[in-house]
């Protein structure tokens, strides 16, 4: 075996303790004599899975009692249409922060909806950085609130949590959640693909406050509204049980770590050192304004674009994979979530610092 | 490691083969430095293993190039919304066959979207057979026509392929898809969740005539349009890569087997030999009409209901899992799809057997 350093921004790396355990339990789960994809989802083996799995998630992000955790299928891109299809009315308005690519295709997606009013629009400066909040231009009659707390794409993160008053404050975690602690008394609904933080691509968490339950609109079909997996524990149908296990194992492992204080000082020292790698050299450079700056995604450019090519090629043989940023946006990206272990920043520097000494 | 023969109608078993090539590909796959798991959607790597699934998929259906396979989340219960979704107008008449528990779910989703005429209703006799094409009552206004091909809890198949005439024949084909072979052109679209005979849970098969692509309804969601799929090689969003990998695998081995005409023959001989058993016992019953048995889900009843419970746990300690019948209907049932060997059938026979001779 040859790992190397997985800096993809999703699927993303899974931590090798974690890989480690999903091998052994490979073709037979502890006694049952068969892999855990092949249980049944209803049998008492696997439901004692994903009690544990909600009992772990409720413990690291301290849950209120008042918030239901669902498991759904489909990803981020599925609860561009959950959320208004279940905290709105038809030609009801809603409110959405623009601030990067994921932002824009759930507004795209709630458009279909409802009429959706933009309250800030960070493109005039190329989605670099996250509009003040008393500059956001809100409706009175807004359903809810919705914003991207991570923008993956530019690695452009919220530095506050906003104030959303008495309407639901709706946000897209998938690349952020799990990566500190988090109040979620201040959500009405949080929801996160699986790929980053939390296990392989085929599961979403979503976080939702009880009162928002039972309201989706007589179109959405049975497995787009959110009480259709409150009512069910999550199984109204046959649920992505693999994929489930997995992510128990991580919330496992979070746990072991310390939880999500150890993890986040973690991360706060990752993201601090490659920017500040980055900020002192005068060949890379990322563009994000410095308080929006996300610990999860740093994108960075080279002085000469002509040699991505060569810095990639570099890298891939160094060990360090998948650092090319999204092609609409070029350049490079390191992802750097909860299982890039300290010895990848170390590493990843390391190699940046020799490339500009060999190419600066 | 001890392998126990699972009869588990999905979540099912997954060849012994299969399983072994996953656990060599954790934690590095052929290579890569990462597992499955890790590896992004967009790598060269992992579009040549769905490329190859879809390759490997039109071989052995022998797929005519007017069908588009795509492959949604979901499983077939989020098809029975995207059915009347993408093939029918609001207010449109459709048509479904009711004989059994799918079916019932399918038509009460479908209802959501649309007018359903009922052809056929096999609850007149407790859903044990599959009326005789010749009785249903067609709407000449209908949309197209849907039927499930194989109930999975009642057991209960369809010996023949209805003539849709001129509409669209739309198939859940969940339990029995990749069995045998098939005559795909015959359909307008058939679907399937992936646990049964294609992989584990959190992928759906869909095959579709691609002049039946680009109807959605306005008010279906991106991730709920045929297209979506269609224009995107199913990654218009993070797909489940894990469980793609391994349908990959499975597709794989059926043709390393010789192809579903060999599958076929090996179906169908396990089958015979179990309906045999059954029948030629006084103390084991099966209740669905001869010609309409499935292949793939054998209920039975012993003649001693109080008998259940020791039946099951005896066949627990024999090596036989997961014989329990739906709640439903109860009883047992032995699900006995592709990856069940021939040896597992001889093992449920004679299990079966030594109980009628020990408590007949």
């Amino acid at each position: 075996m040859s790992r190397v350093y997985n800096f993809s921004a999703g699927p993303a790396a899974i931590p090798d303790s974690v890989l480690e355990r999903i091998r052994n339990d490979i073709p037979d789960w502890n006694g049952a004599g068969m892999s855990v994809m092949e249980v049944s989802h209803r049998s008492a083996r696997f439901v004692e899975v994903v009690e544990k799995a909600e009992q772990d998630l409720r413990e690291l992000l301290e849950l209120p009692d008042n918030y239901s955790v669902l498991f759904p299928q489909g990803g981020a891109t599925m609860q561009f249409a959950m959320v208004p299809l279940n905290l709105s009315a038809d030609g009801d308005m809603v409110d959405y922060v623009l601030t990067g690519s994921w932002s824009r295709k759930a507004i795209a997606e709630a458009g279909r909806y409802c009429n959706v009013n933009i309250v800030a629009d960070s493109s005039d400066r190329n989605l670099t950085y996250v509009p003040a909040e008393g500059t956001w231009q809100r409706s009175d009659k807004a359903a809810y609130l919705h914003y991207c707390a991570n923008e993956t794409i530019g690695g452009v993160e919220f530095p506050f949590v906003p104030d959303a008053g008495d309407k639901p404050l709706v946000s897209d975690m998938s690349s952020t959640i799990l990566s500190r602690p988090l109040d979620v008394s201040k959500f009405g609904v949080i929801y996160a693909g699986a790929q980053k933080n939390i296990g392989p691509a085929g599961i979403t968490l979503v976080i939702i406050r009880k009162d928002l339950l039972g309201r989706a609109r007589a179109i959405t079909p049975g497995l787009l509204d959110y009480a259709t997996y409150d009512n069910s524990s999550s199984m109204s149908n046959t649920p992505p049980c693999f994929t489930w296990y997995v992510a128990s194992l991580v919330f496992e492992d979070l746990k072991v770590q310390g939880g999500l204080k150890v993890v986040a000082e973690r991360n706060r020292s990752k993201a601090a050192r490659l920017y500040e790698a980055i900020d002192e050299s005068g060949f890379f450079s990322n563009p994000v304004q410095k308080d929006c700056r996300s610990w999860m995604n740093v994108p960075f450019t080279l002085r000469e674009p002509l040699l991505d090519a060569e810095f990639l090629s570099q890298a891939e043989l160094a060990g360090l994979a998948n650092l090319k940023g999204h092609r609409s946006v070029g350049g490079m990206r390191a992802s750097i979530y909860n299982a890039m272990p300290e010895s990848g920043i170390d590493a990843l520097i390391d190699f940046m610092q020799e490339f500009e000494r060999t190419h600066g």
